[in-house]
């Protein structure tokens, strides 16, 4: 192999592709990224740990086809410290790999390009094209609230489903829930449920903030797999097996109590509030009464006590959270003015939009007769 | 105690004073900050840790004069993640602080103001001002070098020398040695010589630099303490004991090789070379030999040689280097072009400028006959 490439395109990619190397592998071949030719004016960088495999293209000449497999880290770090500019890449029969700038001159170690895990060829799955951002937006919406807990199956994943024309993103945990959803005639007749791990799919909206300038996303959904294409970087994820838990079931129909309040007030409000319990077990108390939502906490440390100013409807109410929980949602939302809806103290409160039903958090409370907040 | 103060304001005297908070200390008092009125138009806020005390003053409308201590990181947190605007602060007799703005009120728990340890009335020491980002300058040129090791007694400190009417600031660790100096009329018959402990001193030039605004420091050099002052800030620090390592003894007197190179381009040639060389020993080697400066490494890895140009002067050499403090050294000195100074193969190095006397760094080598590179 004999490329020239330039060192600020080559880091780029590298930046991409090391999101899928796994370092601390068993499979010494997947610690490296693989470097392809592609024809006479691009090569591919590919990674790949079990779960994400990531290739990218890059514009170089190539003088003479052919592979390697490098190490990730130490050709990654060593790109990104050569000035920008030209970088001559040579390889020759035992997989040395040669770095050659105008002032500096590197030799190291590689393997056999055929070493390294095949991306298959695969059937095709369903096809569609979604906002890139918006996609984003979706994602980081909504993984936050997927379990960690590995042992807990495929609620660690994010629940991708198209159903009448809309999308939806959901994860849950157990202590919550968080849908994003989003109307398109793109995802009309096109009904199909996948479900993501988590992890995986917040590496894949960093790498889609990174791919700048293009603003649609296209996806595959395969029966095991799901593709998503930018223009020059393709990233295939296995899919979590099994059915999603039914959490349509647990989202309530009705409210006895609801209130409209800014999301940024409540948000600060809650936080400051939540402070005070410097034990790990950050619990705020909600009283809802004469058109005032007061956030309160109390701790060894001492008391606190916040006005958010609210429109209510529906009977006065008092009900206590986890802050994290209440805090990671709100934070999650862009709209400056949100609604929430209540039953009891000890049923899920419910954020959405005041229109629209672009996103939906469900929240369980505490017992405020077991908290002491 | 009854006080209104502005959040923004007093946020900021916090960051400064937080920085001598001592979370671990088992003395419960000096992990809380004093506020303390000052007449009817300031408050001062105080922290002391057994080796630096800080007092910085905060406009405030004094209604009601007193005192109290509060816990640092709880009052802290909650002044940061509050609004801008008045905060009203009261305390009761059992020492509680009520903070209170429009739609926010705490109750936190206070201790007696006058159970925090005093920073007593003390003689008067040698006084000089200096130009504030030049002595940000040298600390910050200098301490890094100091030892770590704190067995290792007063090294661990940069000695602070004034002597025919210059200003050094030293700081050594047994492989190499920083030295920074400056002249000034204000340094003339002044000679003295303070030990001030290196992680301290570093603490200094970074509430030096959060103090914007304000062109010249005041110091007074005591026989065991040194205070900083500012407009608004008092830093107290107690000195380290002892005679100070003769290290003038050290600096070679004369060169048989020296060379002029440019320091960014060295620094990014040592930086990439020394990377091969995963084994947490990132030696290099440099070879001098016409007109050419070529730094090189090999490992287990894989094989790096860079070629630095350079104005040779005198015989060619072979002689290798822990790049680390190297590294340090050239990440620390601003000037475009350097002269490093060598005699023979295992004699130390110096780094210092084309021209004058402002810095002065050396640097033992590594016997090439020992490490493989």
């Amino acid at each position: 192999m004999k490329i020239i490439c330039k060192q600020e395109k080559l880091i780029k990619a590298l930046n991409i592709v090391s999101r899928a190397v796994s370092p601390t592998s068993t499979l010494e071949i997947t610690k490296g990224i693989l470097i392809k030719t592609e024809g006479d004016i691009k090569i591919s960088l590919s990674a790949t740990d079990t779960r994400l495999s990531i290739t990218t293209a890059v514009d170089a000449i190539v003088n003479e086809g052919g592979g390697v497999v490098v190490q990730a880290r130490l050709f990654t770090d060593l790109v990104r410290k050569m000035p920008a500019g030209d970088i001559l890449i040579t390889t020759d029969e035992k997989n040395v790999v040669f770095l050659k700038t105008d002032f500096a001159d590197y030799e190291l170690p590689g393997a056999e390009a055929e070493e390294f895990p095949r991306i298959g060829a695969e059937e095709e799955g369903k096809k569609l094209q979604v906002e890139k951002d918006g996609l984003r937006d979706m994602i980081d919406g909504t993984a936050f609230a997927a379990s960690t807990d590995e042992g807990r199956g495929n609620i660690t994943g994010v629940l991708f489903e198209i159903k009448d024309g809309i999308l939806s993103l959901v994860a849950l945990d157990g202590f919550r829930v968080a849908i994003k959803r989003e109307r398109g005639e793109v995802f009309q007749g096109e009904d199909l449920k996948a479900i993501i791990p988590a992890r995986v799919v917040k590496e894949v909206s960093k790498i889609l903030g990174d791919t700048a300038g293009e603003e649609e996303t296209q996806l595959d959904i395969g029966e095991r797999r799901v593709k998503v294409f930018t223009e020059e970087t393709l990233m295939r994820i296995n899919l979590l097996e099994g059915e999603y838990i039914k959490y349509k079931d647990v989202l309530p129909k009705e409210s006895k109590t609801s209130v409209v309040v800014a999301r940024g007030e409540l948000l600060a409000a809650a936080e400051r509030a939540s402070m005070l319990r410097t034990d790990g077990k950050p619990f705020v108390r909600f009283s809802i009464a004469g058109g005032t939502l007061t956030v309160s906490s109390k701790a060894a440390q001492g008391r606190g006590r916040e006005a958010v100013s609210a429109v209510q409807s529906g009977e006065d109410l008092e009900i206590g959270f986890d802050a994290r929980f209440l805090l990671d949602a709100l934070k999650a939302i862009s709209d400056e003015e949100i609604e929430m809806l209540f039953n009891t103290s000890v049923s899920p409160c419910v954020i959405r939009p005041v229109e629209g039903e672009k996103f939906e958090y469900l929240i369980l409370p505490v017992r405020l007769s077991t908290v002491d907040v």
